[in-house]
């Protein structure tokens, strides 16, 4: 994948009692106007690479898109009007912080949740998940994962990422597949960021919905981590920390499985355990 | 601060190689409905509790509110109607998904930033800085602090946590004064909430600015959490994770103290260092 540089920022540490001067990576957050057929839908912050990834992914979360046949184009920088056409949407991860993404026809829906700044009534979370029914899909049985795999996957996430974001400055996710291989790594400062240039790789892959993979995610895991999910059709989420009620009740909606604390040697399973191997 | 009880779930843990089951203590999480004057403003997933403060320190830190002689009510619930009046807004902590607040007169601005979903052009991080320029005051100088307290602070947030966020399910905020007493610490889900929350306090008691605290956050500084910050007047913000790009191009133009990676025996100062004795 390619990114930006990590940037640097002149510090002063100390440690064990002594004041030192040190220049140390950081992690890059700006902001990203998204665009939809040239009106502005929303900003969000992130970390600078995989942009139209990032785009395409939220679109899709939203239900404003569903295959790569309904993207017309996806502009990369609303000053330059550079734009890429059809097919060579992936090649282009040029440095910007606007993308336009211009559809084929209108919109599947009109975009809502995570972007509504109102609400006809007042809301629950019962009442939420009520609401994606309409939207969602039951998650695919898919595969059977061996139970001592899982862990392994948290040490494959972390080599799959670069050494400044081991560090932790920065959200990690992981597609794997049944066998446990590392398919795709996204890192990001949004809590959800990475999982959205995730979903969007596989919206320009035409490998949606991902049926038989495991998500692995470097932190906790709430409500949008498991609506992002269960929209692209992934069978099993992971979680390095914990997961929210609300996550947990989704996931049993929607038979997903859900394991949070994962960790050497242990973890929780907290919905659809008959995916895990003798639970 | 009260707070409700921690929902609990009926898990299947697998642990060095054995499975077993439980019910295991979860992190709460559901929507929350903010109304300003009767109309939906937005929509936050929170864990409940506290509800009142988050949704005054979210107007706060949106530039909608800058006192608490502006609020003229608070409602709890859309549904019945309660609503708390003038003084004894801060003594109603009921369970809601749905807070109004009613202002004396028009709000000091149009709801902007954190819910826009449009922008007039392209965005940069200078240019968003540029913008806060218009809204925030550099932060006053403040006290200076011992190098030797600021570890220490990372235990007492822990120890001013309850049991089950210490396991890591929620992110924690906590208000130290100049001598690292802790003054306030709030919980949450959601990344900025528990921010919110301490901030809404710091209105309801008439403490705005905070100009002689610490704020110590338990995971990742972003923009979000300095520019909470900077418009509450807190002049040292100390993230046990790592802070971003962006984060410390807004602390240092706003000479508010940043420090991350606050662990047992060493942080790092990424902005205005003269307020750490030594540095």
């Amino acid at each position: 994948m390619a990114k930006p540089q990590a940037p640097k920022a002149s510090i002063r540490r100390w440690s064990a009692g002594a004041w030192s001067s040190a220049d140390d990576p950081i992690a890059a957050e700006e902001p990203l106007q998204v665009m939809l057929n040239g009106e502005p839908l929303t900003v969000l912050m992130r970390t600078p690479g995989a942009d139209i990834e990032l785009a395409l992914g939220l679109l899709y979360a939203e239900g404003i898109i569903r295959s790569r046949a309904e993207i017309d184009s996806v502009g990369i920088s609303a000053e330059a009007q550079e734009r890429t056409q059809g097919t060579r949407v992936e090649a282009s991860l040029v440095e910007s912080n606007v993308v336009d993404v211009r559809l084929v026809g209108q919109p599947r829906r009109r975009p809502q949740r995570s972007f509504i700044a109102s609400s006809a009534c007042g809301v629950c979370g019962a009442e939420m998940i009520e609401d994606l029914r309409r939207d969602l899909a039951t998650v695919a049985p898919g595969p059977t994962i061996d139970p001592a795999t899982l862990p392994n996957l948290v040490d494959r996430l972390r080599e799959g990422q670069d050494v400044f974001e081991q560090t932790g400055g920065l959200h990690a996710a992981g597609l794997f597949d049944a066998a446990g291989s590392l398919v795709h790594v996204r890192e990001d400062i949004g809590r959800h960021n990475a999982l959205d240039k995730i979903v969007g790789r596989l919206l320009l892959d035409a490998a949606l919905p991902a049926s038989s993979s495991v998500l692995v995610v470097s932190g906790r895991a709430g409500y949008e981590i498991i609506q992002k999910s269960i929209a692209a059709g992934i069978p099993m989420v992971a979680a390095v920390g914990a997961p929210s009620s609300l996550a947990i009740a989704l996931a049993r909606e929607f038979n997903q499985t859900l394991i949070g604390f994962l960790r050497s040697g242990r973890f929780n399973v907290y919905s659809a355990p008959a995916r895990v191997g003798g639970s």
